[in-house]
Formats: C-alpha cells, sequence, structure tokens
C-alpha cells in the first residue's frame, strides 16, 4: 500500500478558484520530524565564528516577564546559507524566495562509507547507483547527505574530528557531485549532518562555491536523518528573515509521508 | 468551485503504512505566504529590550566567506511566545512540541474598529459574530488579530503609539475573549499584527497570562495578513529552538489554498 504515498504526494490539483484555475499543491504527512538541534552556548562552533551567547534581559520575578538577548553567528548551529555567503551580489537570506524554503527532500545515506573513510566524498556513481534504487532525483530537491555525523555533536572534538595540523576530517559532497546535482539534476540545496556540505578537508570549499553560485542554498548541521525516509518528505525551513543575512539558524522541520 | 477546497483541507487519508493503519493529515495550498517582517536594527523594538545588531565577522574579501554575528532579543522582530515567557517552569521554546508549531489560521480582521478606537479590545460577542459568518473555531487553531498595524512597522512611533504618560495605544485580545477562546475553543495561540496580543494599555498583560498559562503560544509583529483568507491557511512556525528560551524570533509562513 506504500504505493499509494508516492501517488499522492506529488499530486497537484487543479480547479477553479474565484473564477480563475489555480494550481493547488500538497504536503502529506502522518509525522513530524525536527531536523535542528537545540541552540546551546557548548554547541560546536566553527574556529572564527562567535560563541553564541544566552543571556537574561529580564526576568518573572523583576520584570514580569522573562526573556533572554541572544548573540548568534548566522552560520551557527541548524542553519541555511544563502548565495551571499559565498558570492559578494548573491542573494541574502531575506531575498531567498519562499518557494527555496519548501522543499522536496533526498537522502542519500552513506554512514557505512564515511564510518571507514571520515574524508569521503559522495560521487556522480554513488549518486546514480542511489538513483537505480529510489528513481531519478527530481528537480528542485535538497538532496541530505546523511554521514552520521549528527551523533557526534554533543562531543565537538570528534564533530570537527581535527588531525594534528588542525585538517578536519569529515565526509561530504565532491566537487564533481556537486556539480552533477546542480547542472544535470537541477537541485535547489544541499544538506548535511556535517558542519559543512564541503568534505572537512576541501580548503576551497568546492561544493558550497559552485551551489551557491547558481543561487541555490544549504542545510548544514542538521539532526534525526535517521527518522527521514530516501525519498517523500518535504521540508519546511524555517530561516530568520535577517537583512542582508548570508544565513541564518533555522528551525528546519520535515513532514514525512 | 470553492466548496472543492473547504473539502479537501480537512481531508485525513487512512491507510496501510508498513503494515500499520497511520493517520495521514495533507496541506494544500496554492500560495505561500510570509507572515515575517525581515529583522534589521532599526525595526521598533520593546523598551528595554536590547537593540539588534547585525555585524560582520567574515567577509568573502578576507575569509573567502561572509558571514554575520547577530544580536536580539527573544521577542523582537516576528516572534514567537512560549509559555516560560509569563510563567516560571513553564514550557521553554525548546520544550515546545513540533505539533505546536504547525497551526491551522484564523483571521479576525478588526481594522475597521481599530481604526476608529486604538484601544479596541477584541470581545466574545465580535467572536461570535465572526463564528456566524465562518464557523466555528476549530479546536488547536492560531487566532490571529489583524489590526492593520502591521503597516506602521516602518514607524516605530506609530507603531507603539504611546500618550505623554508613555503608556501604548493599540488595539489587543480582551481578558474575556482570551478565556472563551482558550477554555471554550481549545485555541493553541493567539497571534497579532501589533507588538502585544495584549492591547498597548492593558498592563496586566491579561492575555498573555492566561494563554501563556494554559500552555499556549503567542506570534507577536506579524505581516501580510491582508494576504490571508479568514480560515483555511495552515501557519509553519519557524521558532528557533534556543536551549531554555522564553521564545524565539521565527520565520513564520503561511500555506494558503
Amino acid at each position: 500500500m506504500k504505493g499509494w504515498v508516492l501517488l499522492l504526494i506529488p499530486v497537484f490539483l487543479l480547479f477553479q478558484a474565484g473564477g480563475s484555475w489555480a494550481e493547488q499543491k500538497v504536503i502529506v504527512y502522518s509525522r513530524i520530524v525536527d531536523l535542528s538541534h537545540a541552540i546551546t552556548t557548548d554547541m560546536p562552533i566553527w574556529p572564527g565564528d562567535p560563541t553564541p551567547t544566552i543571556e537574561p534581559v529580564a526576568t518573572v520575578e523583576e520584570e514580569g516577564y522573562f526573556l533572554n538577548k541572544l548573540c548568534i553567528g548566522e552560520h551557527s548551529g541548524t542553519h541555511v546559507g544563502a548565495p551571499a555567503h559565498f558570492h559578494s551580489g548573491g542573494a541574502t537570506i531575506d531575498q531567498v524566495p519562499v518557494e527555496l524554503l519548501v522543499l522536496p527532500a533526498v537522502v542519500i545515506d552513506i554512514r557505512g562509507k564515511a564510518e571507514e573513510d571520515p574524508d569521503y566524498r559522495l560521487t556522480v556513481e554513488d549518486i546514480l547507483s542511489w538513483e537505480k534504487e529510489h528513481g531519478r532525483i527530481p528537480k528542485g530537491s535538497m538532496v541530505i547527505l546523511f554521514t552520521g555525523w549528527q551523533s557526534r555533536w554533543n562531543d565537538p572534538k570528534a564533530f570537527f574530528n581535527a588531525d594534528e595540523q588542525g585538517t578536519f576530517h569529515w565526509p561530504g559532497f565532491s566537487a564533481e557531485a556537486t556539480r552533477f546535482l546542480v547542472e544535470e539534476r537541477k537541485v535547489a540545496g544541499l544538506g548535511t549532518d556535517t558542519h559543512g556540505i564541503d568534505p572537512g578537508n576541501d580548503e576551497t570549499f568546492a561544493p558550497n562555491t559552485i551551489l551557491l553560485g547558481a543561487g541555490g542554498i544549504h542545510l548544514e548541521n542538521l539532526t534525526n536523518l535517521d527518522q527521514l525516509p530516501p525519498t517523500g518528505a518535504v521540508l519546511v525551513i524555517g530561516a530568520l528573515k535577517i537583512k542582508g543575512g548570508s544565513g541564518s539558524p533555522a528551525r528546519v522541520l520535515a513532514f514525512v509521508p
């Protein structure tokens, strides 16, 4: 009966609304999965990025209400990156159209390969092999690399996995795979449970440069990817609309059939 | 043909998934409306709350990538309030279940009354009269008061509308209407395009105290409410998952049939 789901998700209903034909889209779901880590002051932070602070400025006892001041880098915690993150003149997060914040998710599980080789880079062959099993990656998808790094989140040392020279080691997209996904599959974005869609030891940031250069967005530091199916989930990306921002910490919810 | 929409929205499809019967929910939409103001350093800020700052910590020219540090109060800009905002021991924003972040929206337009009287408070009679036209407010809704204040956003003085004594004047929910919505209609939250679901001159914060005390959430400083129908839209509330937070600046998207 699982075929029903696949039939329902892409269904576009056409009907006359107010005299004109309006295209109706449908999100079918049975559960909502939160792909966001909690924002804490001791979460893993990219070297050079500000350490987050969460400090009370009013309390129920004193002012009658409680609230904190939050200070955080735009790319800390679970976050979105906008084209301006790597390209001067690229769209800032407030300019990214809302349609780019609602995307079908494709999940490529490379946990096995990542466990054997923390420098593993997703190849075009990996993608073609994934497609043989799950079908062609739809245009406009968010393609998420599930590396298993989400389980290292509470151990920043293991999460960054730096060697003695300070080079990071975590898996990511290869430049070729990124180019293939952007040019041949016309994806809208790339995501991962590590701190970068770029492999830790890719100091050229090739995937980000290619993807954001094409107007795409990234999602980094995702979690709960084990609760997503390979296809069929729809993401709603709650990025703050920061004027002129390079990106934003975000609440990312997955609607899973 | 508009009846089709009404038939489709509440449809719950039952089918066997993986051997067990799973309840499937459906969001039908033809457009996405962004209910969030952009976060800027000169937006209206509640007295005593921190002035937001957005400052670059890395640039494409120097570091190869651009990002800002954002400092902001949890209740600045378009934001969500969690029970802990008014009640010690109430749920903090990271504890609010994801189901509370996906809510059907009900919009009550009081622009006419608000223009005549900036201190107008929504009454139980207003609600009953709204229900005569649009049907009973569904359990678990987010009831949004559309006051017209969204058009004052770029003029902080007009937005707060303080008198010579410093008392604010904007419309809100009355205590009675709040109690009715929470107790008789079991709503999940209340929203508004002003800086408070509490009327500007209600120094007891009655609506917030009642709503958040019942475990509800608020949405304040909303915009684009003129683009929402009275019923039928579904909100997805992108609140940051701030550990121990009283609430959060948020991206609020409305899915409109």
